[in-house]
């Protein structure tokens, strides 16, 4: 049985992103990610700053249950990379024993069999902004794997390059559901009022690019809502 | 051919609700409504203040062209209550044969057959708040008659009662999605500030709500984006 390393187990309360947005789920962040993003909102996952707990799958659920009681049908694991961690396998098999279903974030790296089993996979390919170089290659094979129906790509944009990246991505993955996101540029501001201002005028910033762009006649543009109502606080 | 009231044709910009939150759409919005829900954000539809222009399907998909260009692939046909509109199946085979989607949002009073070759179907029954009641049999035939798939439910809430009219709704309906929407109290207010603050707590309110109770567990909270965005501002 493999081990996974957990940062935090917390919920229930809404997914604030992407394909699911507003659902009601439970989160599970794992530890540990392949990639250095410039703006990532969860770098305690990997630059030391936070520290993790080796559990088994049946150790998380039982956590699940004690923390979020019957509140719940639907499990987010998030990072981090989730996708570093062969021991997903069983945690999804033992949700969907129980009738739980499962999302999953990861930046399409590395590939895990058990992603087929997931409910909402949402991909999360990283623009130029971060700092990073996309090996389409390897999301050639989740394209491949997964089906349109449980699988979205989703690009958060800071800027034109960004934009534009984010057209090269749907339109290289036309049958996957493609989402805009906002980007946070902020992660650590603690003043709420001027954060939120901030994200929706750059949230209408967005919506104007993919207005005009004919390229994103079928995208989704949306803001991070959990950031909106409680700005950068964790574990909400 | 039957002529439909259009009150205005705006776009492209993105949906602000519900089950396509996010896309990016042109709107249609027809005149008339079978009901005067207190809080109807929409009332220069059916109170006499705002007027319409009659106009065939042929004229609709001209208009679209003319001020959305090539930039949408997406129809929202919004009231008022436009399943009260006939004409309104020819405008969607019109849509439909140019590759167009189309979605459709009613309180579920009256029935059309159209409302079958619909993508996106939001079902919107009114909850007591609005002072107006639920006519049960009638949204039956729309449980029986629409696909899961293209269909959601969405109650907008605003107090205690409300909320236990919506987890009512969600218990007889269980195989349609479900979505939580805020309501908005102050529909004419242009302090944007004070609206957004306001609404995002209210959100929050609704979140705890939901997380509460285990009716909910499936259910998806949201806010209304546009209104956070442009705060009342109409034709955006
Ligand atoms: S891939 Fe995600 S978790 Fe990893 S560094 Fe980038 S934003 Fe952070
Ligand atoms: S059903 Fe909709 S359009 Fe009609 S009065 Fe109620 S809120 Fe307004």
């Amino acid at each position: 049985m493999s081990k996974i390393p957990v940062m935090e187990i917390f919920g229930p309360t809404i997914q604030g992103e992407g394909m699911v947005i507003g659902k009601k789920t439970m989160f599970v962040r794992t530890g540990g990610c392949d990639y250095k993003c410039s703006w990532c909102d969860s770098s305690f996952t990997w630059d030391g700053t936070g520290s993790s707990t080796s559990m088994t799958a049946e150790e998380i659920v039982s956590d699940l249950q004690k923390i979020g009681g019957d509140q719940f049908s639907h499990v987010t694991i998030s990072g981090g990379n989730p996708a570093l961690h062969k021991g997903i396998g069983e945690l999804v098999d033992q949700l969907s024993f129980l009738g739980i279903e499962t999302a999953v974030e990861t930046q399409g790296t590395f590939w895990k069999d058990w992603l087929t089993d997931i409910t909402d996979v949402t991909i999360s390919p990283k623009p130029p902004s971060s700092g990073m170089t996309t090996d389409f290659a390897k999301l050639d094979v989740f394209y491949e794997r997964l089906s349109k129906e449980q699988t979205s790509l989703k690009v958060v944009v800071f800027d034109d390059v960004d934009f534009a990246y984010a057209e090269d991505i749907h339109s290289r993955y036309p049958e996957f559901p493609f989402y805009l996101q906002v980007g946070n540029e902020d992660a650590t501001t603690t003043n709420d009022q001027a954060l939120v201002s901030d994200l929706l005028e750059k949230y209408e910033w967005l919506i104007d690019k993919a207005v005009a762009s004919k390229t994103m006649n079928k995208a989704r543009v949306l803001p991070q809502l959990h950031t909106l109502v409680w700005g950068n606080k964790r574990g909400v």
